[in-house]
């Protein structure tokens, strides 16, 4: 099935690649247990002693991609090297880990999600001029922007070529579509930049492509690598965009009621790139004073109409509502799993799914 | 051997279409005939009779290529639909008629290659600041540069796909692997950028990355489309290789003996950008006032300097020496074909070499 010279599974990971998984996953514990979310910390000490090293081995794979001379492989490692959720490779892992396992074709794939997921964060950082990512000084700002965009490109083509080698049916073919309505999504999300009018059909399009499309590949090329038959990857496929939706759903809400260190990146950050979020879109629906201070902040900041924003948002159960709807999509996700045998597996992506919605971060 | 739904072969494409193709061969033709070279006019009249309906089908299907609502697909056509020399699908053709002719398979190769030609363009125009291309306004000064960069990503991912759909043997791993040195390659010449002692090795690696890997694919995806066996398909690739570098180095000379209205960009453009040139190189090495010259023109127009190099490529034989250099490339590209049949596909292969070094434009 692999056409690349195998690679030896790694099943003693660097103590270093550890170590940062380690940190991810006590971090998830801590949150959890300081929202008095017993049950979930226990499942998620779980699920870290499930995927310690196959999260280990993709941090390791990460950090070998090709450290050539070129600026766009330095420009590609500065992000890389970072560090992240990793929650897509996490996908492709547990996927596998339903079928035969996580071996050396799961694990390419893995790598590859996040390639292709990293390589949209660098052409994004250029759209958006975005100076900073994950916290720390963003590629175009070290290389500027011609490497962040060639860049960019490098990491989708390289991902795309782990992902020939592996072999694995279906995955090149499935990916290259994925990417497509990737990038379709991206476009239409900046024909609605700064329209405080975009409807919710548009929200949802946007979200499905920009998100879930990537998630549910993750879960399609971890299930095909683990060898499940194509009915079974399809079903994982539908759990891969749930879980998604609910993620963004989320990362809309951390827009707005997170804490600055804990995300990485500065409130209403979404609002300012003239992103519509999912809670602005239900407060405005709501609470017709909305739109006219959205009008402002689109202009300029402004302390008043922030916190009157904020004010709409609770008072109209804005929040609420994006919660309720990130735990249904969740929800939909759990159901795709009835199907399969009970196991750590199983429920580490119920834990996933469950922690999705609970997350800080 | 196709995967998509097989798409009717246009045999008598449209007439607009045809007329755009007739014009660019007319245009060779008259320059040819205007340089004294008439028996290479008469080889371009034979090229374009071999070649008018298989060009007006690739026309054809660049102009199909999907025009949805998207600012990405609107800024792609932006492009595609201004035309262009359509040198690398010409290529595809003629390597399949040398094979068992211009099928579906061949077509969609051919304009594949197209595709990702101009997905380089559109972002190369980011990279660059370009406000024209092509002689009208660039995408990215009519839709942006957010639209541009995406729209470059698309049509890469769209020539994947259709190269995907063929099912010629070996294409798709090749053109990635072939995009994969262009990115490289474009990084290069990012590193190189006004670095005015670029050496002689740094410039070949960055036109066969930039330039001639992609000729290389064209000509190996035509092969192998019309049937040709892995060797031949080599021997042509291989003739791609060295009709690209033969190509880039006329290119260079146009840069500075060219007349504006003929290329469509002003003289100079190249040096402006911070790129050596073939000529500039050679005349550098021959000329040690040269590298004064450029440190000045890098710095800002200047006439006075802008006439001195002039004055020293000619005087150090440096324009002379590129000419020379793209010759014996055309010559070498010539030899590939010792070993195929004679025929008019083998004579046109041998017509876009010799026009090749000949072209104005």
């Amino acid at each position: 099935m692999m056409r690349m010279p195998t690679a030896e599974v790694v099943k003693k990971p660097p103590s270093d690649a550890a170590k940062a998984t380690d940190t991810v996953m006590s971090n998830l514990e801590a949150v959890c247990r300081g929202r008095d979310l017993g049950q979930l910390a226990e499942r998620m000490g779980a699920l870290a002693a499930l995927t310690r090293w196959d999260m280990a081995e993709v941090e390791t794979g990460l950090k070998d991609v090709d450290r050539g001379e070129r600026v766009v492989q330095q420009a590609a490692h500065l992000l890389l090297d970072l560090g992240g959720k990793r929650l897509r490779p996490l996908c492709v892992a547990l996927a596998s880990r339903l079928g035969n396992g996580f071996g050396a074709e799961a694990r390419e794939c893995a790598i590859a999600v996040e390639l292709v997921h990293c390589a949209t964060l660098l052409h994004d950082d250029v759209v958006d001029d975005s100076d900073t990512r994950r916290g720390a000084a963003a590629a175009r700002t070290v290389f500027g922007n011609a490497a962040s965009i060639f860049a960019g490109d490098w990491l989708l083509v390289e991902s795309l070529r782990r992902v020939r080698n592996t072999g694995v049916p279906g995955a090149l073919e499935r990916l290259l579509d994925i990417v497509d309505e990737m990038i379709l999504a991206e476009s239409r999300q900046l024909e609605a930049r700064g329209r405080v009018d975009t409807d919710e059909a548009t929200y949802f399009a946007i979200v499905e492509g920009k998100t879930a499309a990537l998630f549910r590949w993750a879960m399609y090329a971890g299930a095909r690598a683990g060898g499940l038959a194509p009915a079974d990857a399809d079903r994982l496929e539908a759990y891969g965009r749930h879980l998604g939706v609910a993620f963004q759903l989320i990362d809309d809400l951390l827009d707005y009621v997170g804490v600055a260190s804990k995300t990485g990146k500065a409130l209403f950050t979404d609002l300012r790139e003239g992103k519509m979020t999912h809670p602005v879109l239900v407060a405005r629906d709501r609470d017709p004073s909305v739109r006219e201070l959205l009008e402002i902040l689109r202009a300029s900041e402004d302390d008043a109409a922030t916190s009157a924003l904020l004010r709409a948002m609770k008072s109209t159960g804005a929040i609420e509502e994006t919660r309720t709807l990130a735990q249904w999509h969740a929800a939909q996700a759990i159901a795709q799993l009835d199907n399969f045998d009970e196991g750590p597996a199983k429920d580490a992506l119920l834990t996933v799914a469950r922690a999705c919605v609970h997350r800080e971060r």
